[in-house]
């Protein structure tokens, strides 16, 4: 029953799948391309869900659902939704045993079905802001899947609002790219670059895509979130208008935005180790293990004394104790370091006399002795100091491996070695930007927000002048 | 602005249609036979997921998530079954540009692709009980379709737990019919029948079919959520088997049971009126709303007041306070008497003279004033009062229209007039009642789990003994 994990100097690839099947977190389906995600990894799904719907609400939206099936001429309607989405579409031709006159599309996203229902919504600007967010499922057929990172099914939430002006729109779009920005770095305890993407990377059918970025342990950058500001293309394509203040009539302003189980996969990558999963306690389903180390004349009293400090901790801390006596304690360390639970408590019966337990870090193997009388006071110090100290660590990690390219030559080497984010001068030209790809697989990643003046460096392709500092990397 | 909602009396269908309608808990879908569930239905669909899912963890299930499509040949493996769903399937023909080799189905309920991951999980009876449910969206091509009541896509549950006994099966079917009939009367205070289907009317591919049935104010029945003892069916068609304690190899034991968004239906039926929506206050998404009541000189003051009023009752209930000056206060009671909130809190200039405030019950209109400082205790009571109330109310309707029938034209009478719960003599044999069906229109509904003596009275249509007291009932 030994758990088996490829190091990832072996091969990271295999080492990312030896934790989601090990850790159980997912598996397989027999549909290709499709995963179950396994109660374990649900669990973890359901903090995220819970950490972003509280952001979500805090910030004025509301939940709702709309129908999975998609009429096929809706998905048409904008010319650049439908080239961006037409590939990936699964495609429903018969229903109740006949062949449907029109055949239906299940939802790649949900903007057109969305903006149809919204005309019947909207009429004046009273109706707005409409501030919506969905959790459903969604369907893209690709060619390339891995667990969590890319596949056909996937769960997700997407936001769809409604406004009167476009600098509202623009707002919102901007807050919920603050809202994933707030929840990757301090839930996740990933350290996100965001930004803008280049008009070859945006959304179909979006004016301008934002976007998270994340760099795992591997310094591949894995796109994490996105908000688009969709200026008016929905409700043209749509035909959603609205009576203004001033009585005239004008297109409603759009933003979507989106995050999907994917982030799963951003925490393993960003935090895992050799031994398995590591968890930000934040998300962690399981805060604490406890684990009571017997003999068969001491199972009853160290038992008993186990199942008092869960009692404890019970109504402050996600704890679970492990009574089972068929499996070894050396066993359970490693299969809830597998796991990924952020502190195992050890009790045995030396412990027990002296009112004290172990505390063992899943994130350095740390020990320490604590008394019991102090154990949830000292707990919840030991979680949140693991919680900073794997975003620290992942900070570093970034900082360490975001390099700045002076010439060409120079960013197709730093991005074979080591890899990472490599910031460069870019001329805003999609041909640069389409060379750097052909040639190097890294794409630009983002302009940076906060756009750093290019300090008159030319474009790291053709040598003219630079527009931006533009940061390049290999992606998920 | 004025809502319209039409009589019970008028047009029992069109009032269940205006009272979804104007409360905006849904709206009809581009897609044939679904509907969108809008922000307030959404919301009551939260509060119900919270509820039931914390009975499942209660009672040791966790959640995960399987895949939406499912091989065609999977449906095929299990003869029943394929013959129950085959009609209501839809067929993804197409994906990624291309026709696939198999069809998949959109999953119309889970057990085939599940007991597939289950063969590759079960070895053992180390292994079990599997304790999974899942919440998802579900696609059944229905003919006609009513919002929340039959729906070509809902949202539901399911869970499908595995056991190394059929014993230990039987009792966890019994036990999920438990927490159904719970959940209905204490949460949703709507009374059900408990007990078992008769064959021709249980789940395709289960031995047994328990359900829960409630009754509405036109007097039909509504199946309200349902338990299955699969038995090793599944296994079986999935050749799933495990290595007992005993060392023998058997195959395993199954249940499934479900729940969807046709709860929203029955709790609007069984609770509202012809002002609009009532919701019974433990699953109101806002259990109490501030009305403040003032003329230009007083507003400042009053709305004031009335935040203050909010601030304090704010960390113990859901409460909404409408500050809009646009809405006359009654237009503000007649809108939130249509979206059904529990509680309405007036404060005038007067009321804060006196340091009071007037409380409306939704239910039965009565007024009561409070002293402010008093309002969190007796808002608990109120709420608590209501609860119970509609309960009850629901309750005593139930008991005022079960009927017993002695012969065959009895029944029929008592069908058509004047409707309700008619409990009778049947033989056991499928074509008595399926003459029931065809001449009446009725079915039935249930045999009670807690089996009355039938004190030898005849089968109700054929006049042979009868094998049980059945309960007959036009259905939804």
């Amino acid at each position: 029953m030994a758990q088996k994990i490829t190091p990832r100097a072996t091969d990271y690839s295999q080492w990312y799948i030896d934790i989601v099947i090990n850790a159980r977190l997912a598996d397989y389906a027999p549909v290709k391309g499709c995963m179950v995600v396994r109660p374990r990894g649900y669990a973890l799904w359901e903090r995220i869900q819970q950490g972003l719907d509280g952001l979500f609400k805090a910030t004025g939206h509301v939940n709702a659902y709309f129908p999975l099936l998609i009429p096929e001429s809706f998905i048409k309607k904008e010319a650049e939704h439908v080239e961006g989405f037409a590939p990936e579409l699964a495609v429903v031709t018969h229903a109740g045993g006949e062949k449907l006159e029109e055949p239906l599309v299940i939802r790649p996203t949900s903007e057109t079905i969305i903006w149809s229902m919204y005309k019947k919504w909207i009429q004046s600007y009273r109706d707005l802001p409409i501030l919506i967010n969905q959790w459903c499922n969604i369907i893209r057929w690709e060619k390339r899947t891995r667990l969590f990172l890319r596949t056909t099914e996937f769960l997700w939430q997407e936001g769809h609002t409604a406004h009167a002006t476009a600098a509202e729109a623009e707002e919102e779009t901007l807050r919920m790219l603050g809202v994933y920005r707030t929840f990757a770095e301090e839930f996740m305890a990933v350290p996100v670059l965001h930004g803008v993407k280049t008009d070859s990377e945006k959304f179909a059918g979006a004016v301008r895509t934002y976007c998270i970025e994340a760099l795992m342990q591997d310094r591949k950058s894995l796109q994490a979130g996105t908000s688009h500001y969709l200026g008016q293309n929905f409700a043209k394509a749509f035909d959603v208008t609205f009576q203004t203040k001033d009585k005239t009539l004008d297109y409603v302003w759009a933003t979507s935005w989106g995050v999907s189980t994917r982030l799963i996969g951003a925490i393993i990558m960003a935090h895992s180790d050799d031994k398995g999963l590591v968890l930000p306690p934040r998300l962690a389903p399981i805060e604490v293990v406890i684990v009571p180390i017997f003999k068969n004349e001491t199972k009853d009293a160290v038992v008993a004394f186990a199942r008092m400090l869960r009692d404890a901790l019970a109504p402050d801390f996600r704890v679970l104790l492990d009574e089972d006596d068929q499996n070894t304690p050396g066993w359970k360390f490693s299969e809830y370091e597998v796991q990924g639970i952020p502190v195992r408590l050890e009790v045995g019966p030396r412990d027990m006399e002296k009112g004290q337990v172990v505390a063992v870090r899943r994130d350095t193997g740390e020990k320490a002795f604590i008394p019991v009388a102090e154990a949830g006071v000292t707990l919840r110090t030991l979680l949140q100091s693991i919680q900073t100290s794997l975003y620290q660590r992942a900070l570093k990690f970034r900082t360490d491996n975001t390099f700045r390219a002076r010439d060409y030559a120079e960013l197709g080497r730093l991005l074979d070695e080591p890899g990472g984010f490599v910031e460069a001068g870019w001329c805003g030209d999609a041909a640069c930007e389409a060379r750097v790809k052909e040639e190097t697989k890294a794409t630009i990643r983002l302009l940076p927000l906060d756009r750093k003046d290019t300090g008159g460096a030319p474009c790291v392709v053709c040598g003219k002048s630079a527009r931006d500092i533009a940061v390049f990397g290999r992606a998920y």
